[in-house]
């Protein structure tokens, strides 16, 4: 029996979906997998993007030996200008592609100097500390994923990335699978397996079938084509190119990340167009409709993205027209469906007609079905598994269908971020728990926005807020000016003077019933907490509300 | 040519998803089909319910004969408690389910005895002015649902309420097809359809295809089965106890709407129960897992039902042990996804196996799809087609779906809540849009929660709010005290006392630079104005978040 281990501790993406991000430990040697965001969720008042706490990693900076990308998605990318200066810049590893996405992320954030950012290739080794890495071919719903094989001295730790096995992707490269069967052949001590997609029976169908759909749309289109998607998936792009070509169309990009990306994907070779068929945004209107294609963001409803503005009348360039056709290209993610279909019957309104998932097969997704995960750990033979990528239920479901394969209860660990999950020749298991969670990025800082702050936000959004201001008269403790009562979101003002008049009488009356008042200088916290106990019983009982109250005195 | 005409105005419904209110007006009578409420959306920071604007009907009370209830479902009869004080109280008709459902209702808001509530049945007619109703059977996710038709001097109406066709369903009463047919034949003036599940294609499976599912999982339950699904859901309730039978286990209810309607079905003679079945929650634990089944609410994860309270451990009398088998027996509502998706989590993570709809056949839709809405129209044949219930891209789906069989496009009116369509024996169109939206509810005012409540609400979720006191002489216009600051949702104020401390010294400097700063009396608005500017760019060029400034004076 050996004492060496490998410790795979999860810091995001791990029982949640997003912000992706797995530490691999051995002896003194540290590899980190993913480096990704989450989008806040309805609960996360006014926060913008969420990043995982690399609290565990602080006192181990100088043993980080590389960090390794998977592929250019934001859920496994968008924390690096945030994770990156706290880790004193560990060198990253990613492939050309990935590792354009990344400059381009770097550069907004004026980091491009500090990193060092190597190009690899499917088939690349790399040597690391005492392990090393080697990358293979996945596919997924953006070109140049991988997923990767840490060699570690007592044995292979896999981690699929996202994949689904696609045999006729649209960049024509599909997954090595006899490099997968090598791999698995020659022994793998612990798999980390993609989750996102286990509820799903069967395949994911390949990007081919989108063909189709989009051949029926242009051939009956009799104007304009909008289509949406994410800005990063390439081969859909392409796809639209592909299509536009037949139907000699141009085709104009929309939105700054679409433009960004397309271009940066044209230079690096992973998106061909035709010459001529690029015009501007601005040119639109010198052809005619039936000329037209234009590929824009917004297929999540995000309320600036171009889609929701073009949606709204509200965009500089481009209004919707009796003839035009939209096409959705992309499935809501959990969370978006409402602003989805909001911008969809704002499409629907000013007389488009709307293509989307669900009445029309304008979307893959990126993710492996149940029959593929079975197949990637039927390839890959594991001696463990550990699931990874999905909320829990999707992460206990993968570890059921990794049971039903053969692989033993006792092998397969259901693991949450932050849990140590330790693995040596004989065994897995669970150690103790380490700090992680949700580190919120909101305006300019990192970090500082709490579980205060949240709750606050979060009272104040219910029932709103309501202002007592009492002067008081140091040397007699009698009042001089007030109570003043403002409210915000609580009732509308204007409407509620009788309600907030006798409010201001409670609190005198509350105030003057006080025998221990205070003094000069003395905090008043009684008086506060009895005029706030006051309010409060008053105006629950006047409105079935709670607003926050916040009693002020000021001494003169 | 004639004049007359049948006016349909939506209040609620049309281009939304909930508080379906229908009023159809001929000369001088009207009547109304339905008055639901409508749950909160997440941009209705603190609602608690909405209910359709109904000023339109404020001046003509005295000509409503009558309102007119398609079934039990809160969206169809939620609003009435609220809705008929303002209407003073008109004559309802509902089937006697739907009648339970809402004197139970009316009795929580003590208006049992102002109101009337007549009981008729499927086949019944009732004179209403100079038109009359009639009744049809259809089949949906409650039992005692009907379609109305409105027989005026120029044709007849047809509303169909929610329906689905369901040729085996659990009461044993599928929709009278014959009836159907034959008020098809004697010839439809215009027909109102549910346009819910329009982007469904085929057939909504018959409730049959559940008792597969719950006899696979009683089968092999080795400990407890719950099953959560929505109170309303009579026929559901049925086949828990029919599985439970084969499976000799005994009932618990838990949850009071679910107690309360089991209840009342029952009495009614809707839910047939063998003598013996049904235990109380308190008595679960005097029996073996196996032989229980406890049915409650919280299939939506709505956050103080019985399941949610389980999931989190939060539930005075259940709590998941091993070997529990929990079945979601409900789809999630648009925009409740996150809220189930939270509670299965949950109960995974405390051992229970959990069955829900996208990996199990638990639960079938309520609505028809669109093999059921063409046999729908192909049955009635109207002359025009007004679809009715859902967003607007449902509703110009469902007139497209109408269009392919052969109504002309002329003959078919996308409308709007609000907008009035007029139909004569020769034409249909959309005239002038009369008042309509949303009506709050919020603790005990109905109404007075207005845009600007909410939109300060919306402000405050997002960044918080910051409040700046200062207390002025009189006499000098000298700042006495403060200026104070407090902040809410903005930062954590023990963190941030440097940039509170820079703000304060901010708001002085722009006091004193203010020339014309205001004496004894009086409103110091040019002041507040300065402060809240220098205050929130201040604030923004530090933080970049922009919390709601909210400047008080006080003279003293």
């Amino acid at each position: 029996m050996t004492t060496e281990k490998v410790r795979l501790i999860p810091l995001g993406g791990l029982g949640e979906v997003g912000k992706n991000m797995m530490v691999v430990e051995y002896g003194n040697d540290i590899i980190i997998v993913d480096v990704g965001v989450m989008f806040p969720d309805e609960e996360m008042f006014g926060v913008d993007l969420v990043i995982p706490d690399t609290t565990y990693l602080m006192d181990k900076k100088d043993r980080i030996r590389a960090i390794l990308i998977t592929h250019g998605h934001e859920d496994h990318v968008g924390a690096l200008p945030y994770v990156l200066p706290m880790l004193d810049f560990p060198p990253i590893y990613a492939t050309r592609l990935t590792q354009g996405l990344i400059n381009v992320k770097l550069k907004e954030h004026r980091l491009l100097d500090k990193v060092s950012v190597t190009a690899i290739a499917p088939g690349d080794h790399v040597d690391l500390g005492i392990c090393s890495a080697d990358f293979f071919r996945v596919n997924h719903s953006i070109p140049d994923a991988v997923g990767i094989v840490i060699q570690t001295p007592i044995g292979k730790v896999v981690h699929t990335g996202d994949y689904k096995f696609d045999y006729t992707p649209v960049d024509g490269k599909p997954a090595d699978l006899g490099l997968l069967g090598k791999i698995g052949n020659d022994g793998v001590l612990v798999m980390m397996g993609d989750s996102t997609r286990v509820e799903s029976p069967g395949y994911t169908p390949s990007e081919r079938v989108i063909n189709d759909s989009f051949d029926k749309i242009f051939a009956n289109a009799p104007g304009r084509i909008l289509i949406a998607t994410f800005a990063s998936l390439i081969s859909r792009v392409q796809q639209v190119i592909d299509t536009a070509q037949r139907y000699e169309r141009f085709v104009a990009f929309v939105g700054r990340s679409m433009q960004n990306n397309v271009q940066m994907a044209i230079e690096l070779g992973y998106l061909t167009m035709p010459k001529g068929m690029l015009i501007r945004p601005e040119d639109i209107n010198k052809f005619n409709p039936d000329q037209i294609v234009i590929m824009c963001t917004g297929s999540q409803g995000e309320p600036t993205s171009a889609l929701t503005r073009i949606a709204n009348q509200d965009h500089r360039q481009i209004r919707i027209q009796r003839g035009d056709s939209v096409i959705l290209s992309a499935t809501p993610v959990p969370g978006n469906e409402k602003m989805v279909h909001r911008t969809i019957n704002s499409l629907f309104r000013q007389g488009a007609e709307v293509y989307y998932q669900g009445i029309s097969n304008v979307h893959v997704s990126g993710h492996g079905a149940q029959e593929e995960l079975k197949l990637m750990l039927s390839l890959l033979r594991p001696r463990f598994f550990v699931p990874v990528h999905g909320e829990y239920r999707q992460l206990v479901l993968h570890a059921k269908l990794a049971y039903s394969l053969g692989i033993p209860e006792e092998n397969i660990v259901v693991a949450e971020d932050g849990d140590i999950v330790e693995v040596t020749e004989d065994g897995i298991k669970l150690k103790e728990h380490v700090s992680s969670g949700n580190v919120f990025v909101d305006g300019l800082s990192v970090g500082d926005v709490g579980q205060i702050v949240l709750r606050d936000r979060k009272v104040l959004s219910q029932d709103g807020i309501l202002m007592v201001v009492l002067t008081i008269d140091k040397e007699t403790g009698e009042p001089l000016a007030g109570p003043d009562i403002v409210s915000r979101g609580f009732v509308y003002m204007r409407d509620s003077e009788e309600l907030l008049e006798s409010a201001r009488l409670r609190v005198l009356d509350a105030f003057h019933h006080i025998e221990q008042r205070g003094h000069g200088g003395s905090d008043w916290s009684f008086v506060k907490d009895k005029i706030k106990h006051t309010l409060s019983e008053f105006l629950y009982e006047q409105t079935r509300r709670r607003p926050m109250i916040l009693p002020m005195v000021m001494e003169v």
